[in-house]
């Protein structure tokens, strides 16, 4: 009964949404726009707006290098949406490819621009002052803020930012592939991307009280909840979303049998999902060494190639542990164990890429390996059917991550930045709060009847119930012609 | 009866035109560099030729990071190409695979010598001086010009336009799919990188007439066309030489019934279609970032992460109206439109992501996202065949861009520095030049019997007709067991 | 017989090596640290272990760029990973599809932490002073040598020079596909990117007897091998490497009828191995333009971005001459030809990309295509089975592009730094090392039956008989539903 709702309810959700705000906030900050030009004496026809406002600063190559390493950094980040695709695609079956990959295009999509008009102002209020201008709504404010000593342009800041977040929002898909329905998973997208990920990244990266610990000296406390780049801020609150909804969707038909067993379905093309964690191993290299956000002082570029090592290494390790064991463990070398390995340890390294030295950067990664493993047989008890392993991969390996702070030795540990208990607080904080709110979501959906598609719909695959399409029509492979 | 013709005469265009030009040119520089080698007092073993030229120039970390940033843009917007190539492909049928991916390869590989040889001379007379040296045929002189004023190597600056003409070539490649002869294709893609691109590219780029609008003052004119990193210089180039070509060769066999009903031949693979949008989303960062061209001072370098921003908002709106629009029309969302939408809002932010703010920027890429859609429905009323969209994204999306900067609020309309009739002109120009001069070669073409591909060809597909081969064999595929 | 000893074997062989190195050396170094930490008197928080070597020193925004665009062409290195997986798996029959995917995560993870732990310690040694540290082992020592005049942190030293060795190791994969044991293939792995890569490129990179030609004078030869990015370190030693397996191995089955008869297995998928070409001429932008090593002055980036216009127009060369030629000779344009043709092109250029003008490097790309073909032949002629052309490519076309440098103008050549008796002696040895080595090797193996699968185990698909599972099961294909 809901179907023909669907449409007009997308519509509204993100056109209200949009151009709602867009009417309440544009108007006045385009007429702003257009008093300062008409105040303006002469008026520099090649000028841009960014241009405008930082006229009479000029902050040297070193703004410029600053800017330039993150904006491409933020590029390799977007990159691992491609990656995410080509990973929850190959491990699926085929007759579900164009709804994971509608999937994942929303995610960026609509999250980039909920994370403009709500998110950004929710994860860091009152970032750029609180005056005149209304790009960021929720308390964003200028398009570039000159007094303030901060490295970065605010929209550099928000592009880096906004890639994080569709990465959080796009985890979930492989956990709920094969069964839900695309109005269900956009409704729960654009929640994470605008509400969820905002508050959680507010609590540590915004300045919140996973930032305050410990004592409070000078008006800054000593102690903090860490987690360099997202182990659990990213990755975990992806991760335990997903393993909310792959248990509040129940498995897909034929996962377990009426007795119990498990029977793995496979991925229809491993090729794809290798080519996509080759493309998350290098989008990687935005994410983390990215994440430390300056690059012009010898220290920060310093930090931050060492990070582009440790995160190297971690994902070497992840791999080679994961391949190890799932051979003694099954006899035979498993692809994907080796595939999720890697991703499991580059979650790891996420958090602590500033803080292990090199070698133990490797004992990071290991663990992390193992780790995937077991958690696809911790799934796979409990009966949870994940598809892809997002909860072992970007979950459990996101919880490890940030209690490895705690527990092995590293400059934050040792310098008394943090404590295991400090390290326990924040990530269970964390991962509570996703598998809290976004299983609440889930169940008022599977209580309206909105949440998993029919037994029939299933079986015939979401790509023809969900969006009357093949993604390999059997006519355009033989294109009327014998091959 | 020219299919003997076709080895020989494909030899002797690619062959003789670059040989001719290197014998006619090549010797002399050569010569002139071992005179400069000898006249040098010591010659430094580990110099390279740029070196060399600039051994008394020390322009500081600021000329480096300029031509590192361009450099990397351009990596980006070369990566375009693979793009493109997976987009085309997926949305054809399997029988194409490999005549498409030939024409992506050969757009490349003969487009930079081409431009090498002939384009970038023509499209930029005289940027580096006039005298000694013939790297760049037709007026090109000398690799390093230390004596201008100008930010980048004349290497780079080749490398980033070079990249450019390749993207305007290959756009053609997906409209004229399934249907058009290798041969033919090849000529079309060397004339338009050899000399339609670089011509209209200099009315605009080059100091052309489309830069000389409004008053004459102090030598320079105070209004100009606007189209900051090619909407139209680029995009609609390629996608009114598509439309051309779509329309003269007619729809692919069974396209429209005889009584001229629509029937879609649908992608074989839109995995790759996916893939190849997400590709191409990631290069664009190269392609309009990049084209700010200088990234060392602080408004220069603003309005670089600025532009990244606006083409990322830009890509969200137009995925979300797509998708939203075929949704309500066509009852389920279909993913080619979103992907399709995606392409069109970044099309068409590209004449003008510097010149909006954020919020305007999201109304330009969602206004595309609805111009792809019609456009779909206008060809399809046309009986237009164009099998992947080219012209609705590249060709409608292009002219919206350029428009839009004399129809909404912008600082170049508000400051005088262009407007709607100036805008018109411009495109209109440009759009009217590619789809005359490229229409004509097409119809030479089709006289002479070169165009278009026998209806049995076409039934076995351009695979085995034109190569000889097929992407995906079947004995490949199968390898002997039984899967 | 040797069935249940590898999983043990792999396990040990890693784990032992990993692990054994890492207790020998991490405990000391990691008691350093904390030593170091208790001395300091105050202990910042923030600070990372890099930083806090480096608190003295600031070698401002020139040192960050160096820094930052070595971190960024090491990335886009790592990215041809996912260019030769792609190329390989698609030149290839779909049952071996896991296997060579395993094989190429496997290269990087275990090449990775191999090269960290043995590798570059080999490869160059002594580069960071012999006190106090372990983080790099046979010789290593320091995360950051301040008193050193050199412009890189070690660390994005190590990651630049680590991807490389992973690139001469995946190579091979292609050339041995289809028939040689995982576990052999492991032992080769390891070995090439722990020991035989390393020695000779300690010869030419780390100062060793490769660069001590012609006339001793103040301490320094006036002549040396030249071998700019590694025509012959990295890609010939991969290719001889490939010739070795496949000569040893023996051609796949059905590859050459009983009389002699070259009977060609084609690949399963050509879209992949297109978008693998793409991804690696991608990557090849960080290979050879990083291979600068320097980019903060004037003279460095000029030459950084002359260097890949070179590269740009060897690739398009060598993809052009490959396509005619192979046109002329097969009477149709092969895809698979013009797509060698490039990488042909990119690996010739790559020894002298700095040293030959625009022109020249299009002479040299074209020649490169050239014998890409010929190469193909010449296997054929030799019956020896190649299956994706790696000889020809980075064998052949990386004796070429050193050769080159004796043979055509180039400053190198001008200069007398160097002459074609010295590029000849260089390239030979290493060839003759790597095919020598490597030979030996897959001898022994071949000697203990460890080396080929058996008949039935080929037949089957590589990946059904050693990893237990298919790359597209048809189950997962058609997902139950009819397609």
């Amino acid at each position: 009964m809901f179907d023909w709702l669907r449409a007009p309810l997308f519509t509204c959700l993100i056109l209200g949404g949009i151009l709602g705000v867009n009417i309440a906030l544009a108007p006045q900050s385009m007429a702003q726009d257009a008093a300062a030009a008409e105040s303006a004496e002469v008026a520099v026809a090649e000028e841009t707006p960014a241009e405008e406002a930082v006229e009479d600063a000029d902050l040297g190559v070193g703004y410029a290098l600053d800017n330039a390493v993150l904006f491409l950094c933020a590029v390799l980040v977007l990159f691992m949406q491609a990656g995410f695709a080509m990973v929850e695609v190959g491990l699926n079956s085929a007759k579900n490819t164009i709804n994971i990959l509608s999937k994942n295009v929303m995610d960026l999509a609509v999250g980039a621009l909920l994370f403009f008009f709500v998110g950004f102002g929710l994860m860091y209020p009152g970032s750029y002052g609180e005056v005149d201008n209304a790009y960021f709504a929720f308390g964003g404010s200028g398009i570039y803020d000159a007094a303030a000593d901060r490295t970065f342009s605010p929209q550099v800041d928000w592009f880096f930012q906004a890639v994080f977040a569709a990465t959080a929002a796009t985890i979930v898909s492989g956990a709920v592939a094969g069964r839900m329905k695309f109005t269900a998973y956009l409704v729960y997208s654009a929640l994470l991307t605008g509400l969820i990920y905002p508050i959680s990244g507010y609590w540590k990266w915004g300045g919140g009280w996973l930032m305050q610990f410990g004592d409070l000296v000078d008006g800054e406390y000593t102690m903090a909840f860490q987690d360099f780049a997202g182990s659990a801020v990213v990755h975990a609150v992806g991760g335990f979303a997903g393993l909310a909804g792959a248990m509040i969707l129940g498995p897909r038909l034929g996962r377990f049998t009426a007795d119990g067993k498990s029977v793995p379905l496979p991925g229809h093309n491993i090729a794809f999902a290798a080519l996509g964690v080759f493309i998350l191993w290098v989008g990687w290299y935005g994410f983390n060494p990215g994440s430390q956000l300056a690059f012009q002082g010898t220290g920060d570029i310093d930090a931050t190639v060492f990070i582009a090592v440790n995160t190297t290494l971690a994902a070497a390790a992840g791999a080679v542990i994961a391949t190890a064991l799932s051979w003694a463990m099954f006899s035979k070398p498993d692809l994907t164990m080796s595939l999720n390995g890697a991703l499991g340890g580059l979650v790891g390294i996420t958090a602590c890429c500033d803080a292990f030295s090199n070698v133990w950067s490797i004992v990071v990664g290991g663990v992390a390996g193992a780790l995937v493993v077991l958690g696809v047989i911790i799934l796979d008890k409990a009966k949870i059917d994940d598809p892809v392993g997002a909860w072992p991969v970007h979950g459990l390996c996101g919880v490890w991550g940030c209690l490895s702070l705690g527990l092995l030795p590293n400059t934050h540990l040792e310098s008394g930045a943090t404590s295991l208990m400090v390290q326990l607080i924040g990530t269970v904080s964390i991962c509570a709060w996703s598998f809290v709110t976004m299983g609440g979501l889930f169940l008022v959906l599977k209580a309206l009847g909105m949440l998993r598609v029919t037994a029939e719909e299933e079986t015939a695959g979401l790509d023809i119930s969900e969006h009357g399409m093949h993604a390999y029509p059997s006519d355009a492979v033989s294109g009327g012609a014998v091959i």
